[in-house]
Parts: C-alpha cells; structure tokens; sequence
C-alpha cells in the first residue's frame, strides 16, 4: 500500500503499536484491544491474522496477558512506538500523551470514555490533553470511540468482536457499535472494509480531516457513512463537496425521522440537525443519501466495485420470470429504465438464445439456462450501445449449475471490452461460496432481485453526478437588474426603524432592489387616482383599503378582487368604504392600494438560517401544496444555476410547472435565476434572517411575486 | 399432522408417489423429481430425509434410476399409487390419467409443458386431459409447474433443487422459479414453509382452492402469495376475503409499475391486471400488499410466529444507540410510534439498568450489557401497558454474549404471562446459530434493525385489520333518499335517446335520483327568468349560456362566474349574449342557466369497470391534485361502510380534509355515503360503465356536486 500523504497514516500503517490497559480480565476493553491487535478479532488465536508490526501491552501492575508479559510503562518497552492505543482512566491520559512523546509516538486512539461528555471536570481533562498532544505534535483519535480498524494492515486497533473483511469501503460512523454491526453484515454478506473508522469525542482528528484522508487513501474506493449531527455541520458539507468530487460518498443519517431524531438526541446528547438541511447538503455536495443501513451497505458495496453508469438504461438478463419481473419493478420505482433492446442486438441473441427466449428486457435466458448461455448473452449486452447497466438474476433451479455461471460471468466481466457495471443476484445465495465468488472478483452480488436493482441505481446516481455540467446564466431581460447594495440599505433602513417583519412597501423595496419582479400596483389617495392607476397597470386589479385601523384587511371585506373598468374601480372603493364603516366604525381609510391581478400557478421561494449550515434556500409549488404535499425542495446558500435547476426538476408537481391545464409554462432559466437572486440576496445581507416570496405566480410573461415576507434579526 | 379436510390432501399427504417420467439423465427434470422425493432435496443422498412413504420411479424404457429399478408403467408397480408426479411429453399424459385412476391414485401433479400455453393443439390436450380427471374423480396440479413442497411430511414433490425448511408459511407462487429462490433465501436466513406451491396452468386446481386449503391447513399459520395476474381476479378476491378473516395473507403483485408490467406481460403471455384495482383488492380484502421479496418474507415471518399487536406503541430495546435510532427512523418511516414509558416502567428499569441508561425509548441498555440485563428489560416492558410490541436489537460488541442473550430473550418470550409480539435483530448475525437459536424459538430475528421494524409494521397492521369493526349508518337528513330504480331509469331513457356520454341534464338526473346533492340551479329563457332564477338560489350564482350552437362556453365568454344582485344577473345576460354575438356571429341563445356558485376543497367520487374485478370506486382530492399527486383510493364495489371511511383516511391531504386555512371541513360520514351510494348506483345499474363526481365541492353545510360525468355503455 502506497502511504497515505498526510498525519493520519499513523493510525492506519504504525510501525508499531502498544496497548496502554491491557489487561488478563477476558470481558475488559483493554483484553479485546490487545486480543484484536494480536490475532486480529475474536476468532482463533493465530498471530499471523493480526496486526503484522510489534504489539506490545502496558499494564501498569505488569503481569501477563494473552502470553505476552505486561510492560509496566510506555518508557519499559525500550522502544519507539508509534501508535498507543489507551484504555486506562480519563484521569491517566493528559500524563500518558506525555509518555507517549517521549517514546516517539506519532498518534494516539483514546478508547476511554469520561471527557468531554461528561461536564466541566471532563472537559478539563479533555483541553489538557489535547494541549499536550499539540505541543508534541501527536494526533489524537477519540476519547470515547471504538477505534480503527484497518485491514490492509491487519490492523484491528478497535474493541469489535469482529475483524473487518477486506474491500474498498472506507467506512466512518458516528456509532462504533454500528461500525461492529455493519462488520457482522459484512462478514455475512462477503463484502469488505479498506478502512473502518469511528471517532468518538472528536477532540483532535475530526469528520473532516477524517473524510479527507479517506478521499486520498488509495485503498478507498467509496466512502459510507452513518451520522447523527455534525458538529460543525457547514464544514464538513465543504469537505464531502470536495470528497464527493473525487470519489463516491453514501451516508445515512440517523435521526430522520421525528421519532428518530428524539432517539437521537436522547443518545448523543446532541441535537440532530434539521433533516431537511442535511438532505440539501447531500444533494448539493453529490453525496447519495440511504434510507436503511442494508441501502447504505449495497450502495458502497456497488460503488467501490463497479464503474458509474453512463446512462439509465438497463439491462436485466434472467434465467427465470418472477424474480424478472420484481427487477423491472424496482426499476420503475428507482428512477431506471428498462433498456430498449434494438434489433441488432435481438438478432445476435436470438442465435445463442432458445428460440422461446423472452425477445425482451428482462432477457429471459429460460430456466434451464447453461453457463455457456448466460456467458453468451452477457457478451451480447455488454456490447449494446443502448444498455447503460447490467444487472444479472441467477436463480437456482434443478438444471443450473451457479458455480459454473459464476465463473462464465467473472469470464466476461473480466474481457477487457468490458465496461458497464454489472450487479448480480444469485437469488438467496448471499454469502455462499457461489454468491462470494463474485464479490471477490468486484461484481456485488446481493439477495434478491430488487436489493440488486436497488445497487444499480446508486451506479447511476453517481454516474448522473459526475456528469453534471455548469449552465450558462441566460439573459434574463424581463427581470429587472440586481443590486444588493440598495437591498442591503433598505433592509436596514427597516431595521434601525425597529421593523423585524418587514411591512409590504419595505419588503417589496428590498426585493425589487435584488431584482425580482412584482406585480404592478401603486397606492392611491381617493377614487380618482384609483381610477387612473388601475388604467394604467391595465384590468383586472385588485383593491385594497390603506387603513393603519384595519389589521385583517380580508376579514372586514376590504380587499376586492376581479375588478374591471372604472365603474368596477369606483364601485369596489364604495364597497370597501361602506364595509368597513360597517365592521371598523371609527376606522379612518387613508387611501386604496390598486394592483395587477395575477393569477396562475403559484410557487413558493424562501430562506431560512440553520443553526449550524447557515443560509439554506427553497423551492415549491405554493399555497396548499406547500402545507399538504411538502412538494419543496431545499439547497444550502451558496448554490450554483445547476443546483438551482436541480431544485426545480426535485418537485413532484413538473405537470404544473409544464403548463398542465392550459396553464403558462414555466421558465425554468428564470426560476433558477430567482432562486440565485434571493440567494445571494442572503448571502451578501447577513441581517435577513428568513425571505418568503409566496406566492410567486408563474404567468405568460414570467414570474411575478404578489407577496412577500422579508425578516431581519 | 391432521389431515386436510379437503380434496388437495393428496398433494401434501399422499400414501404413496410415483414419478412416471424418472430418469438417469442427471439434467433432466424426471431425475431431480425422483431425487427429490427420496432425498429431499439435491444434498446428501440420505433416504430418511426424503418422503416417508413409498416412492416409485416409472419409465417406459425401465432400467435403474438413482439406485431403484424403474417400472415400465404405474400398472407394473402391482399396488395403489396415490399421487403420481408426471414429467413424460404431453401427448401422453391424457392416456397417463387413466392408468392414473386405474392403480387408485387420487392425484396427479404435472409438470410437463405443452398444454394451454402452446396454441390449439396444447389446448386440446389439456381439455381432453382434464376431462379424464374429472371422470376419474382424480384432481391435477399443472400444468407446466414446479410442483410442490410440504416439509411436514418431508414431501418434495417438485423440481426445486432446495428442500423447502419446515416452518408456518403457505406459499403460493405464480412463478416457480421465485419458490425455489424464496427456499434458497429461507435457507440462507433460516424461516421455513408448511408448503410451498407453484400451480402452473392451473387446468385444474386453482389459486381459489388452493388458498381455501392453506386456511384450512393446520400447518399453515399465514399465506404469502407471488402473483402477476390472476385469471379471474374478481373470484380469487371473494376468496382472499374469506382467507385473510381466518389467517393473515401477505402478496406481492409482480407488474406493479410500467416496467415491471411489461416484463409480467411478455413473460405469462396474459395482461397483468391494473395495479390500482388489485392494490384496492389486497386493502379490500385485508391482504398486506409488500413492495419487494425480501419485504414479503419478513411479513411472513413476523406473521407466520407472532401475535398480532393490538396497538402501535413499540419499543425498541438495544444494546448500541446508532442501531436504536435507525431502529426508531424505520418506525416513524412505518407508521409506527414509539411508546411513551411511564413512570412505572421506567422505574422499574432504573432497578435492573445501569444509571446511564437511556431512561427513554429506545431504551439503550447500555454496550456492555449481559444477557441478564436484556432479559430484565424485556420482561418490564413486556409487562408494560403502554407497549403493544417490542423490537429487540442486538450488536455484538466486545463485551456481548450473543447466545446466552438469545437464551435470556427466549426465557421470557416462553413465560406464560408474555402476550406481545416480539420481533429481534442480532444485527448481521441473521442465519448463524445465535440468529437461527430465536428463529427456531418462534422469534422472527431479521437481519438489519429496519428490517426488524418492517416485519413488526406487518403484525400492527394485521392487529389493525383484525380489530376492525362495522360502522353503523349515520342519520342523512341532508342528502336527499336514493331512488335506484328511478336513476335506471333515467340512465336507460339516456342509453334510448343514443347517448353515451351524458348530458348535463340528464347526468344530474340519474346522479340526484341516486341521492347525490347537486349545487341549486336551472334554466331560466331569458333575462326576468334568469333574475328569479337566481333570487330563488341566492347569491353569488353563475350565468351560463343555453345555446346548442356554442360547444366551449368558456372559450367564447358565455359563463360568467360571482353575479351578484339583479342587475348583476342582466349585466352577465347582456355580456353573454354580446360576447357570443362576438365569437359565434349566427349562435342562437336558447335561454341561460343559474347555478348556486360554490367553493371549497374540491372532491372527486368515480367508477370504473375493471375487465378483472368487475366496478371499482375511487375518492380523491378534485382538480390538478387527481392529476399531479395522484392522492386517490380506490375499493370494490361493493365495499361497506367502514371501507368507505378507510378510502378517505388513505388520501394524503387529510389537513385539506379537516379544514386547513379556514376552509369548511369535512363530514366524513357524509362523503362515506356518497362513496356508498356511487357504488350501489354502478353495482344496480350495469349499464352504468364510468362515473365522475368533479367536483364535488365540501361546504359548510355538506356536500354539493357541482359537475358529473356519466357514461352508459
């Protein structure tokens, strides 16, 4: 293995490692750390599967343990040692770093627990220790966690019963008994670790520098991981930008749900962050978000095997209908397209293919399919242009022989023409010597059909990311220019006049200023000019009465809508006059507020500060919609115009927005435009706390705000 | 095992089997059924795993077969052969059913294709092959099928290269190849069958008997069922009906999305069934829909060995957090709540549990903990009032003792006073001996914690559907009495004058003679009319022209929405008449309609004849939300009231249905009669082929339809 470039190598690749605790009582930590050092898990005691370095155990009462005799101190050993793994009392540990030092030691993984989680007297501890081993320039992982395991090495430097398989997953998670659950499955399932990862405390080495090591690492292929809150949420978003960029990252955040996240912060003592802003981080940063821990392990086993699909469409080759047909439906409800097979490629499988073969996707090879069937069909597929993926159903029937098919597919796959990825299941064979056949030769085999399909589409997930290009800003003539600097002045000019919900002229000044469209409308003192402004903006308008008395305008009848000529104008004045001397009697009207009448599909633009992203933006279809489909979508400012588009392209409603109905189509260009103007809008005005244009109303001509809610804080 | 009180106890307890097709090929499927049926199963040769009773090998051409010398006919084996499996070329099999009924066999299982599935000639065969066992009084499985497998009597009368585990689930599978893959699963993951069916052409022995006989069966404690399309889906839904009163039945309907479908079709040659109508089936029937296999087996399981939970309070009991919170996001995923712990319990478990126990559910009983600590847990919380069913998550750790835990949980899980579903996840541990030691004990243990949660959804869902209870009808004062015969006659007078797609008229006439409430309206000749018209409704009305010479009133102007007052009435009069003037120049306006003017939520109440399963009914939200969300569900007709209430709670826009923004709310009993009196509407009048309610518009005081289509055929 090439040596990772940076502090971290440590941790992964010692040249030595000592267990500081060690001790002879078989249910203790520090036994199962040494035990897992030297043998490398739970499993028979043979020195050659643990770690390959020297392993040395400190106990400061001496003794023997798991026949090795105890040193009493780092310093006994006589030696340099490079990484000393502790499980000795919190009390132990600043004193230890200082030993640690004096014997070379380059890192540190503090398995103890009662730091920083545990009040002023642990948090002392904790900045002490940390103090030390800055000024010794030892890097620290923990307190509090499970450990590394790295296989590579053999090294198990972790309390897991289980030694971690080897593969290309760099797994981080912030439950180590997740990590010893996920290498259980792992074990089970035959797929494999390059490096296993939790970090407990954090108090030195983080998330982030943890997930740019993993980027670098070359034995890593694709990165998973389980979380419940970042610490600092905004920074490591930053950090899988860049990761996500260079490799595939899964995660799977636990606290999801309401229910979750009470679990969640009942069990971390940390407040799960918002779930909707961890889903736009994901999104925006390319990394692909699981729902369920056997999604997030068949996701990364997917992606740090096989190349990324350059397309959707599939290809499913069968040797039976059913466990076909529960493919094809996963596929419909994954986003994937059934491959349509053109005749050349018919043709070339209908000459190795029985004459009742499916002459279809999925390609049904029949039941009694040989080796040599499935080997040829494959072939045929793998070079069809119109097939972006390959996924393989083998079921066991009396006539089959897996094994024998197991090694016709690697056959194929391993052709140097060979270039779409391909997931397999051997239905129900998971984990058996047939099923791992495979995954030893990077094709993941899964259970059952659907959990196949289900890998696939993270391939295709991936290979849409990578694909993303930068849109071009198009004109955008019909809105007005932007400019932030007069935004900024009148969102303060409204908060130094003590207004924390802006009312509608200041809101509106601040949004025109960042350029966004309004409906036409003006105030105006008496009927008279009422009429002239309606004239001017052109029928059909609103009106409304201008009354600092009347708060609920609607309630009392004073808005009137669908007004239409002068006579309308006039008459609507007389109505809104006569019902709120009705309602209001002492009610003083000071004027009408005339405006365009727009009507159409209505969307929803905001902005809402998380506490620990910062500034995130959303999109929606409007009104109900909003309320009883939560048809939004959601992205952390800043965003670019493609994260932008992607936002719109998440609704649901695309008929809407497409113009179903006879409605006007929306444009999308000025959506996204939108969506950036409000951003950046945010972005640059740090006393606007939260932004909502609802409605904006999609009309022939654009898009045009009618109301808005701007707060400053 | 009591024997089957029906005619399909041959099938699963036969006295005696012959194989009329055995051979040496070992590639052929007469040499797997033979193997079969004396070993059990394609493993160690051993007779004692095989079928207890006698096992004869016919083959024309006699010689040895698997050590056995084969008979030339069944005639030659000189005794009674009860069930007689066939694999021998079609052409002999009407011939093979006399011999058959001469050596006294009941029945016969044929495997053989050829038949229905292969044109004219095929057909004729299987006529002539059926018409022989019907007067013989011998029943058939097949043809072209697996077979079938009964592990209680070690009975595995099929070509399945896998024994199929002894266990409590029935399976019937329309495709074969998904039986053999569900054995290999179940081998894999260690649950088992009390039999395992896969009926082929069914030329004889349908899904109906078949079913029939699995809730008959003592061996079977709950149905899972593999299908595409049945052949008449309308009866097997009367069955499923039945079936699911006595047992709990879970299906996966292959074909469920538009790939998926493609596949089903292109592979059983029949059109697989509209999902909307056998989704409405399962939820009618109370069958439990699963999306994919994996979901299927774990319901099964969960089913097939727990009781049902009377309640969706579940807690969830763990040794590790991260499992607990994914554990507790599946359950927020599924509908299911996470009990609150009362003061009582958590008491109790503050005795037995370390002080840093969760003191919450899921309730972490700490990494270190022995099976001790677990066993006390459970049993407080099985004890627990507030708890309707536990999920118990088990990480292996360093410090765990995974067996003595399982022996510790099944310790309480057998004590008398335990009454609730239990349901485990030793989290990757699934199908080792720790994972089985529950499995064999009765107790469900699934592989990741979700899976653990879905498989405890399934048995609140049964707990759900079992307590379901008649709702009686509610008093309707405001809606007006149906007169069914009067609707007929006004849908045939229709069909009379040709129509086929109702007019206005005469759709109101058939949809108010069936008791459905229309908006206040009717045709006035000319302006004083229209006047009256309207003072008589009350306002605000809609004006509409009466001119068979303008088809789109809208697009020409001739519907005036919000009149108010006399002169509103004749201003809307002089503007239709002068905009139809406009567009229309020799229109002839025959007079105009008034209609009361109604707002609010908007409904829609629709049938359709389904070719299968005969009228359907469907409620969902009116408008663009029918066509954007698809917020709709559908039942059978005719279903009864408590079904009409469910059809309501299944829409997504329940805060819209309860009177979100102000808006009237909802009488559900209200619109549960409508639902009703649509279908007793489409099931008296046949001639009735599709009906829309749009809209059917809530209001303050009910219901009022204000558009309809009705369409007679």
């Amino acid at each position: 293995m090439a040596a990772a470039s940076n502090d971290l190598d440590c941790f992964v690749n010692p040249s030595s490692v000592a267990v500081v605790g060690a001790s002879k009582d078989e249910s203790s930590v520090g036994h199962a750390l040494l035990r897992n050092l030297l043998f490398g898990g739970a499993g028979p005691r043979e020195r050659k599967a643990g770690f390959g370095g020297p392993v040395h155990a400190v106990n400061a009462k001496g003794g023997d343990v798991l026949g090795q005799a105890a040193f009493t101190s780092l310093a006994a050993i006589g030696e340099k040692v490079d990484l000393v793994v502790a499980a000795i009392p919190p009390r132990f540990i600043p004193g230890l770093v200082d030993e640690a030092a004096a014997v070379g030691a380059r890192g540190m993984i503090v398995i103890s627990a009662g730091f920083g989680e545990m009040g002023d007297e642990g948090r002392k501890l904790q900045d002490d220790m940390v103090a030390r081993a800055k000024a010794h320039g030892i890097r620290l992982i923990g307190p509090n966690c499970l450990g590394v395991l790295r296989p590579a090495t053999a090294l198990n430097a972790s309390f897991s019963a289980k030694a971690a398989p080897r593969g290309r997953i760099g797994l981080l998670s912030q439950s180590g008994a997740l990590v010893t659950g996920l290498l259980s499955y792992a074990e089970r399932e035959r797929f494999g670790f390059s490096a296993a990862v939790s970090l407990g405390g954090k108090a030195d080495v983080d998330d982030e520098e943890m997930l740019r090591f993993l980027a670098d690492d070359p034995e890593t292929r694709a990165i998973a991981i389980y979380l419940e809150a970042f610490p600092e949420p905004r920074k490591v978003y930053e950090v899988l930008r860049e990761v996500a960029a260079k490799k595939p990252v899964v995660a799977i955040k636990g606290g999801a749900t309401d229910a979750g996240a009470k679990a969640a912060s009942s069990h971390t003592g940390s407040l799960a962050g918002s779930h909707a802003a961890y889903s736009a981080a994901f999104a925006q940063a390319g990394v692909l978000q699981a729902r369920t821990s056997s999604e997030l392990a068949g996701w990364a086993r997917a992606l740090s095997s096989q190349p990324i699909a350059h397309g959707n469409r599939i290809a499913i080759i069968t040797n039976a209908g059913g466990p076909g047909v529960l493919a094809a439906d996963a596929c419909g409800r994954e986003g994937l397209a059934l491959a349509e097979l053109s005749a050349d490629t018919k043709s070339a499988l209908d000459k190795v293919l029985p004459a009742v073969w499916s002459h279809n996707n999925p390609i049904d090879v029949i039941g009694d399919a040989t080796p040599e069937r499935f080997e040829h069909a494959l072939r045929i597929v793998g070079a069809a242009p119109e097939v972006d993926g390959v996924v393989l159903l083998l079921t066991v029937q009396a006539m089959t022989d897996p094994l024998a098919t197991a090694r016709a597919v690697e056959r194929v796959h391993a052709e140097p023409t060979w270039t779409k990825p391909l997931v397999a299941s051997l239905v129900g064979l998971v984990g058996t010597d047939v099923g791992s056949y495979l995954d030893e030769r990077g094709i993941p085999e899964l259970n059952m059909p659907e959990q196949a399909v289900n890998a696939m589409a993270a391939l295709v997930r991936r290979g849409r990311w990578v694909a993303r290009k930068p849109v071009d800003a198009p004109a955008m003539a019909k809105l007005p220019a932007p400019d932030l600097d007069k935004a900024r002045r009148a969102a303060k000019e409204a908060q130094a006049a003590g207004q924390k919900n802006l009312d509608l002229g200041r809101a509106r000044a601040v949004l025109e200023a960042a350029g966004i469209r309004y409906n036409r409308g003006g105030t105006a003192a008496d009927e008279g000019e009422a009429v002239k402004l309606a004239e001017s903006i052109g029928y059909p308008v609103v009106v409304k009465a201008v009354s600092a008395d009347v708060v609920h305008k609607s309630d009392v009848g004073a808005v009137v809508l669908d007004v239409v000529g002068e006579d309308g104008v006039r008459a609507a004045c007389a109505k809104i006059r006569q019902r709120v001397a009705q309602h209001v009697p002492h009610a003083r009207i000071e004027g009408f507020t005339v405006d365009e009448q727009v009507k159409g599909t209505e969307i929803i633009v905001g902005t809402f500060r998380d506490p620990g992203f910062g500034p995130l933006v959303m999109v929606g279809l409007g009104g109900i919609f909003v309320e009883v489909y939560k048809d939004v979508s959601w992205r952390l400012v800043p965003l670019d115009r493609l994260d932008a588009l992607e936002m719109i392209g998440d609704l649901q409603a695309q008929p809407l927005l497409n113009g179903a109905r006879k409605r006007p189509v929306l444009d999308r260009a000025e959506l996204a435009e939108v969506i950036l103007r409000i951003s950046n809008l945010v972005d640059a005005v740090p006393e606007i706390v939260e932004i909502d244009l609802n409605p904006l109303v999609i009309t022939k001509s654009g898009l045009v705000a009618i109301d808005a809610r701007v707060i400053v804080g």
